[in-house]
Formats: C-alpha cells, sequence, structure tokens
C-alpha cells in the first residue's frame, strides 16, 4: 500500500488538503480543502445525490448546533462516549483501550502506569465525543448545545415537517449531507478520522415488513457506487456484524470497508448501512415530546422502520485518493499520477499552447481554453515543456490534455492525450466538447 | 412590505424552512433549510461560483474549529464582542444598545432598571460573540477552540498555501463557501441574523495601487449580480460607509442594503464590500507567526490589498423570498405566489397527467415526466383538480407546469403554462427539454 505521507505530502503541494489553522502549528484533527480539494469534494457530493435524488427522496440541510435536549432524546449525551484513564501525576488522558495492557493490569486496574511520565493510571471513566457550548449570555446548564456528532439527528427530528409539507408515502427518504463533530482523543491518520467532517447520509423509512429487502438493497447499491467510480473491487470489503457487535438502536450492521492500509488492520470503515428499526422515530416522537403516537402510521399500526448509509465525504476523499494514486513508467521515466475516475477528478481538461510560434498559437489556445471552460473545469498550463507539464497534469489526475500546436493552425486540429495510457490522439477542435462530454457520461 | 409572519408560515407549511431543534420547543437563531430550501440555496450558491470562478479565483473550504491563535491574531477574541448589562436581581443579561435608555441613564447608568424585573442593571461589560469550546480531553485554557465568525480568517490563514500550491499572479482571489457561528444575545427576524448562518466570501488580492479600481468593480459586479437574479432594484440600494463608520480594518466598506421590511429601519445590510487592505495579511504573517516577511511581494515591496464581497446565503435566500412574494387575481380569484428567477427556483417544471383516460395519460405523463427530470428539478402532481395543482406549484415558485391531455395521446403536444402569465401554450413533446434550457439560460 501507499504510504500516508506521500498522499498527505502530495495533496499539500499540488492544493489539495492543507491541515487545519497550520500557521498557528495547526489544530489536531481539523483540515482544509484546498482548491482542487474543493473541486474534488464537490464531485464526490454531487454523485451521491444523483445516486440518491429519486422523486422519492427529500434532500434536507438541518442546523449544526442542536439542542441538548434532542441529544437527550437520541441517547448520546448519556452513551456517546469513549473510555479514558488520567495520568494522576502528569494529568494527560488516554483513550482505555488504546493503551497496552498486561496480564496484571487486568486483574488489578489500580497497577497501571501512564505510558509518558509512568505515573499511577486512575480509574477508567467515560469522556463524552460531543463538542458542547453555550448558546446564549450565561454560560450554565440551561444553555448548553453540541454541536451535531452526526447529521441523523437532524433528519429524524424534521420528519414530521417533511411529513406534513409533502404527504410523502412510505417507502421514502431523507437524505443530508453536512458537517458533523467529534471530540475524538486521538484524531489521527489523515482524513480518517478528523474531529470536523462531512457525512452523506439517508435515512430511507419503510414497513417494518420490507426493511430487511431494503437493507440489501441499499447494502448491494452503495457497493456499486464505490465501484461505478473507479474503487478496485479488491481493496473493498463488507463487513456484516455480528449481534453482538451491534449498536443499541440496530438490528442489522453492514460496514463497506476500503484497504487504507492503516496499521495492521488493512480494511477500516469506509461507509455503514444500519437498519436503525424505529428506534429514533420513537425515541423523538414518542418517549420524549409532545407528539405522542402521531407518527404510528394511521391504518397499520406501526412506527416505520429506517434503514441508514452512512459515509464520510472526507473518507470517501481519502479512499478515492488512496486507490488513485499509482506509480508507472512512460517513455523510461517514472511517474506519479492519480488514476482517478473522470467524474472524480477535479480538473477535466489541461489546455497547452505548445511554445514556439508563441502569438498565433496562443491566442487559439485562449479560444480552445475559453470554450472548455464553459462546460468543463479546464485548467491553463503554458509553463516549460510539454513533457513537465503532462506530468503536472497526471499528479492532479486530469484525464485529458489537449495541445495546440503549429498543425492547429493550418487545419483545427488539436491532440488530446489520455492520463492512463499516455497516448494521444489527434481531433478536430469542433469534436472536442463532445467526445470529452461522452467519456465523462 | 409582506409581514415576515407570512413568510415564515408559508416557508414551514411547504417545506422551505422549519425552526431548529422544534421538536423540541426550538433552539434560538437556528433553522433546517428543508427539502425546497435545500434545492434553492443550492442555486443561490451554484450562481455565486458561477460568477465568482474565472480562471483566476481559487476556491477553498476551511474548517469551522479554528485555533484561539487564529481569532488571537485576527482581533476577534480582542474585540469581536457586543455590549451587555446585566440584571443583578434576575440576573437576565440584555444587548446595552437595545434598551431604551432615559436621560437619567445618561448622566448615571447605575440607575437604569431591568425591562422586565425592574431590577437593578450592572455596568456595561463586553460579551464576546464568539462560540467557545474544547478541543481534546481537558477543559481547560489550553484547549479553546471556537466556531469562526467569519469564513474570511480561514483564506487568510491559507495564503501561503495557496501561492505556494499555484503561484497565481496578482490579482487573483480565493473564495469560501461556508457555515459560520455568532452567539446573538438576541438572534431574530428569522433568517435575518441567526446564530449559525452561511457566508460566501470573496477575497481578492491585489497591487495597493489597484485596490481602489477593484473595489469600484466588485462593488458595481455585485450589485448586478442581484438584479440579474431577479431582486427588484427599488429594493436595493448602496451604503457607503463614511470614515467614522469604518472597521479598525477597512479603509473603505459598502454595503448593498434589501428592503426587508424589518421595524421602523426598512433597508439592512444584504452584503458588504470592504477594502481590508493589508490587515489581515500583515497580522497572519508578520505580527504572529513565524513567515515574517515571506509575503511582501519579492520585487515590488508591498504587502497585497484585498477587497472582499461577502454576503450571507441566508440573507440572500431571504431576500429572493421576499422579493419574490407577490399576491395577484387569476381568472377572478386570489392567488400568492413566489415571483423567484428561474435560476433560483428550487423547482423548475411540474408535471400533471388530467384525470380522465386515466391509464393512458398517466402513462404518457410518466414518459415526459422522467425525460424531464434528467435535465431539470421536475415534480410530479396528479392530486386534485389542475387549477389546485397550478396554485401549490404557484406557491413554491415553479416557473413552468406542463400538462398531458386527451390531446397529448393523439399528436404528441402538452400544454406548458408560465407562472407570472398563467399563460397556457401547446408545444410538441420533443420541444419541451430545449424550450426550458433557452428560458433557463
Amino acid at each position: 500500500m501507499i504510504s500516508f505521507d506521500l498522499i498527505i505530502s502530495l495533496s499539500k503541494r499540488r492544493g489539495f488538503i492543507f491541515p487545519g489553522s497550520e500557521v498557528y502549528g495547526g489544530l489536531a484533527g481539523t483540515w482544509d480543502y484546498g482548491p482542487l480539494g474543493v473541486l474534488m469534494k464537490e464531485n464526490i457530493k454531487r454523485e451521491w445525490w444523483r445516486a440518491m435524488l429519486e422523486p422519492h427522496i427529500y434532500p434536507l440541510d438541518s442546523a449544526i448546533l442542536e439542542s441538548a435536549k434532542v441529544l437527550e432524546a437520541s441517547g448520546h449525551v448519556r452513551n456517546f462516549s469513549d473510555p479514558l484513564v488520567e495520568c494522576q501525576k502528569c494529568k494527560k488522558r488516554f483513550r482505555d483501550d488504546h493503551i497496552s495492557h498486561t496480564p496484571g493490569d487486568i486483574v488489578n486496574p489500580n497497577t497501571r502506569r501512564c505510558p509518558e511520565c509512568d505515573g499511577n493510571l486512575g480509574e477508567v471513566r467515560r469522556f463524552n465525543l460531543m463538542f458542547k457550548t453555550h448558546a446564549g449570555a450565561v454560560e450554565d446548564e440551561s444553555t448548553v448545545v453540541y454541536l451535531r456528532p452526526e447529521t441523523a439527528q437532524g433528519i429524524f427530528i424534521n420528519f414530521k415537517n417533511v411529513v406534513d409539507a409533502f404527504h410523502p408515502k412510505l417507502a421514502f427518504g431523507i437524505a443530508q449531507i453536512g458537517k458533523a463533530f467529534r471530540n475524538e482523543i486521538t484524531s489521527r491518520n489523515f482524513l480518517f478520522r478528523s474531529r470536523e467532517f462531512e457525512q452523506m447520509e439517508l435515512e430511507y423509512f419503510c414497513d417494518p415488513q420490507n426493511a430487511e429487502q431494503y437493507f440489501g438493497d441499499i447494502r448491494a447499491m452503495r457497493m456499486k457506487w464505490f465501484i461505478d467510480l473507479g474503487i478496485k473491487k479488491e481493496n473493498l470489503q463488507f463487513h456484516d456484524y455480528d449481534k453482538d457487535e451491534l449498536a443499541h438502536y440496530a438490528s442489522a450492521t453492514t460496514d463497506i470497508e476500503y484497504r487504507y492500509g492503516l496499521s495492521e488492520n488493512e480494511f477500516s470503515e469506509l461507509e455503514g448501512i444500519a437498519n436503525r428499526t424505529d428506534f429514533d422515530l420513537k425515541n423523538h416522537f414518542k418517549g420524549y415530546s409532545w407528539i405522542e403516537g402521531e407518527f404510528v402510521a394511521k391504518d397499520s399500526g406501526f412506527v416505520p422502520y429506517v434503514i441508514e448509509p452512512s459515509v464520510g465525504v472526507d473518507r470517501a476523499f481519502l479512499a478515492f485518493l488512496i486507490d488513485a494514486y499509482t506509480e508507472d513508467e512512460v517513455g523510461g521515466e517514472k511517474r506519479t499520477f492519480l488514476k482517478l475516475h473522470p467524474k472524480i477528478a477535479p480538473v477535466k481538461v489541461a489546455v497547452f499552447p505548445l511554445v514556439g510560434n508563441k502569438e498565433n498559437i496562443t491566442a487559439k489556445a485562449k479560444e480552445v481554453f475559453n470554450d472548455l471552460r464553459k462546460h468543463f473545469t479546464t485548467r491553463w498550463d503554458d509553463i516549460g515543456n510539454i513533457g513537465k507539464r503532462y506530468r503536472r497534469q497526471d499528479e492532479i489526475g486530469t484525464p485529458w490534455c489537449v495541445t495546440i500546436d503549429y498543425q492547429t493552425l493550418e487545419d483545427d486540429t488539436v491532440t488530446i492525450r489520455d492520463r492512463d495510457t499516455a497516448r494521444q490522439e489527434r481531433v478536430v477542435i469542433t469534436d472536442l466538447k463532445n467526445l470529452i462530454s461522452e467519456k465523462l457520461a
């Protein structure tokens, strides 16, 4: 597998991803998307919407700041925590499950030592992963609000609003893309586990009788999405949870795992698909709130079940990046390139004027550039020899490079060069747009 | 002007905007975008990118969580505050400038009374508007982070990263759309002043000599954007700041104001355009950080100036909504409709099968629907009479409604009805796509 350092360094150097607050030493677990990162991330989100937006799927964009009551009802205030130990000497805290245990420790936890200063580690305590803040002038219990730890709850609490406005029949879905926040004690592995991240979640509400069927369909559909967008099959796998692995709200869960190549465990979670049953709707519309019983479907006597495919935008971004990273040889020279699916690639076409009969060629190239950029994300590069320009585009995954040369001035043809094969083809300028459109379709 | 209550109620009923955390009594100053709200907001953002994304403008998406050091350097920790008074009896807090003053108060502030319980109000104190939280396991001064109060600082701190990756020449811009947060004591007026909101900001870096010129160009360009997207000219105005109104970082500022019709002051800020000079770059790359002097342009000896047009997505959304709200009469009946620019309208086309020869007509209508929805956001409605369906689409601003009727089965024509004139036209199905595309162009 590719080393993470290579990916991080390419990401920064070429303007995909910068470390958050870097000028001031960085803020662990936050990342800023640079110009190419923004374009690529937007492509991923657009492809997700395209796959989701059937007529019976309703988009939503709920607030990041959530009332504490929402997260009390959902169980997050009580349960969304990691086990922590604090060193009684240096006061540093560690995740209990990240510290190596000795047989003696397990018998008597109080003998455990701090991995940094060798002080005594105290009892294991639960540490809530939600970021807490206060809305309003007073900082007390009454003004506590949380940054949402998942976008899903924003969907559940708006279930009645969507039903009242659109009167959908089962099965229907509500989908959301948005930021979520988790105060991870050990945020690490680049985009894999950050404190601020973006989720793409669909909550698909259905008759409990059909839940298993939809779970299977969505599980297959989501795997296909990654493969269709170019992730290699052998780097993806399903992980179906055993009963004892399930979260308290789920009756079935499957992860789609990607081979990120993190530490010992090569495959890690990319997307989770869960049958959350009627747990969340019952929480918000029965147990805790004024709307008791409203969402028991009128004539059928059940609360809808919900199937949830949930994927991190940043994890998907990372998987696309790792999977695309390729080294080969072209004309005896080593090159690094990103074999990104054209739909995911941040830049679709680059336009190069050949150096030489400069004015005429540059003017013609500008024409081609200005025409192409009406339809595709297009870059201009007139610096250095053509070989170097190809390498620069290869490294950011641009699928096609168009060169305007002497012959162009005579017959209005240009060369279009394919990133993966490094082969060039001569085509008429007026065919360019359709050629690229077809390849992108 | 339209009453805010009408707009809020239509927004909720039809699925544009729901109050945040509403099921639990709401969280003041937060709003959730419903299905139509998401579509309309995406349209606004897309039109902004379209206007911005010239080849020399670089997109960015920086983290919401910012290191305290970033906001110390920018001056926000020290200066970004409101004057507050606290009642010594009931402990409620108020913005000093929102409480009515008597001549006696002004002479002796200690005689002022609480507007709620008539207790004594204390001294005026500064209250910082930033939301504060802690990243990491320990809650102390060392782990304080803020939710960014503007997206601009994320751009400034990435200035070097963008320059290193792309080597742009002046003038060039970095643009960002993203959430920002302000802990307003009195969040009110629907989307106008919320605690969580979205900004669209461009930072346009240039030679100080040209700053005034660019300021003027951008000021005009941004006003034109609103007018081109259908906001009535008479509801927009410039407000050029006097010297004594300017923020400490700005040498010139103009607001584009919209006539929201809030209280006495009808016009309020929609967008701000500021000449921020070299204040921010000097802050981040000279005064506080390791990179002293790096960004003084090599051969010319200056730090770039920056022109910043900054607009709230939610305020723009609100302005489009208010401006579009129209009441008229059609066929002797009152109707309410949103006269949204087709580019801003959440749904572009609705398809109606005429009730009657049901199966054939419905099948044909489904064909038309499935074809149109490949290209445009399209809705299906087969409930109630055609008049009612027109009204439903009018109310959400759908510019065109297509009806499939008996004649369609004979000659493959349909009626297309215009929202604003309520007039129908008969067209061939195969012309529909081009007809709508042209109107949208």
